[in-house]
């Protein structure tokens, strides 16, 4: 697609293949926070939710709030699951509250405190010092806007509206839950753990994008029930496709009869599975399917009983 | 729900109400980059998807990249559609090039050339004075991932499988675009305008948590085609209703008759709209429903025909 020779003429022609710039938005990202060490700075209800996001994304954590402000869930969390890593019951002191017992600057800070100015000092030397940080309800003092997310293992998926309609973003992660099946979570765990034995079996980075190429193959292939059901054993049998540059199906792997003996539960979704992307299906499609159905049904049952009578 | 004299103890029967943390995610942001400036070192096509992204963001762009290894689209953004600010027909030259010309570091380094060697001395230099950095298709050099996005005016979704299963995160992005209605970006704008509008008439921060849930029960009655099609002079008397302590909903604000007025469409999709989060409803709901309708038509036909015979 991208070659030196294209001239800016040949460029201009193609104005309309390319998307419209959108302006507005956030650069929505997935920060990665494992061996990185996180300030919290209060105890409430929603430093709780804060907690939450940062040990879903393995970081250390140290909390700084006094324990009569903490909030039920954050006791929970502090001394039953005991997740936290530091915490010092007690309130934030000064900038010497933003390096760690090492002398080295936290990695983030996020504050859930109802002081307002307390906070806007917080976000004020975390600037300075040039720490990425969220202030909690004042979007000019955060950096980075939370949103609203999914989770099914590896799967995550954030919901944004930029702070202009929370109540929305909540509905339409509501939607989406359901849009996703239950075991898709398996399904990408699979793939990775594919994808990791693929790298050790073919470990040149010259290969790399023959090795891209073949696991999309294999995912066009394996619909997500099946890659949820995927066994290593499942997994050896598609490696040793490689070398023939086959990437084998689930139908090759498991052998027809096999493909076609699980539970009703994945027989019906199978029968639905109509759409490209396997697993979901349109709600007009269905529809229109029940109705031909239906319809059938019933001339059918009124034809064998005119038949009888 | 958090009270300073909830017991420990409490907190404990209450372990099972809490999501489990689930480790191995990343912490899914939306970064702030209006009025932020952004380095982009590349110009082929993955750095032509960057430029997307963070112009989509509002970011102040530089790219540094020698004009010959320009990509179609970013010969396309940078000369046709001059979307960028700053433009260096040259390679990166070193540490000097993380500040912009007024001596200020950039906020955030994003990377996306072939030569393996640069992008890691790049990241140690960003790492070193404390900006944010991406090398592309190196993941230990990056402080954040990018995701599969689906955009829709100010609605942002992002999945990430944390680099697991790519081609998976691409059919799940497909999936949601099937599920979100295409005017959903007009409803949250609106909702974006109409709390916009509360907060001029009724500006006291005492007010906050009031105004939250008022606009809650306004989204809660008004489904989302309904926030689509809301006009200015709608606004004016949902917000009539604020004295009164009410939230209108478009029946009374349009009246049942103009309510029942609209567009085939927006009739067959009131009809749909059988579940708690209207405009979308399950596939097994669809065709329950068609398969109920074709019956009922089928044996309507058969029995007016009967009579006719």
């Amino acid at each position: 697609m991208a070659s030196a020779s294209t001239s800016t003429d040949v460029a201009k022609t193609k104005a309309n293949e390319y998307p419209k710039i959108a302006p507005g938005g956030g650069l929505i990202l997935a920060w990665q926070l494992k061996g990185k060490k996180v300030l919290l700075v209060g105890g409430g209800m929603v430093a709780a939710g804060r907690l939450v996001n940062v040990k879903d994304a393995d970081a250390h954590l140290t909390i700084i709030s006094p324990r009569s402000g903490l909030s039920a869930e954050m006791k929970y969390r502090l001394f039953t699951e005991e997740c936290v890593e530091v915490y010092h019951d007690r309130s934030f002191e000064g900038e010497s509250d933003l390096y760690d017992p090492s002398g080295k600057l936290y990695d983030m800070v996020l504050t859930a405190i109802d002081d307002s100015d307390l906070s806007r000092s917080i976000c004020q030397m975390a600037r300075k010092l040039r720490i990425p940080v969220n202030v909690a309800d004042v979007p000019p003092e955060c950096d980075f806007y939370f949103g609203s997310l999914i989770r099914r293992g590896p799967l995550q998926i954030m919901v944004s509206t930029g702070g202009k309609g929370p109540k929305i973003a909540n509905q339409v992660r509501v939607v989406m839950e359901k849009a996703i099946p239950e075991n898709l979570g398996d399904a990408i765990t699979n793939v990775g753990v594919l994808r990791a034995k693929l790298r050790e079996r073919v470990p040149e980075q010259s290969s790399s994008p023959r090795r891209m190429k073949w696991m999309i193959d294999v995912c066009e292939k394996w619909n997500w029930d099946q890659l949820a059901e995927m066994t290593e054993e499942d997994m050896d049998k598609i490696l040793a496709g490689w070398s023939e540059r086959k990437s084998p199906s689930y139908v090759e792997v498991r052998g027809v009869r096999k493909a076609y003996a699980p539970n009703l539960h994945s027989i019906a979704k199978r029968l639905f599975a109509v759409c490209p992307v396997v697993g979901y299906i349109s709600p007009w499609a269905a529809g229109l399917m029940g109705f031909a159905s239906g319809a059938g049904v019933a001339v059918g049952t009124i034809a064998f009983r005119t038949r009888r009578a």
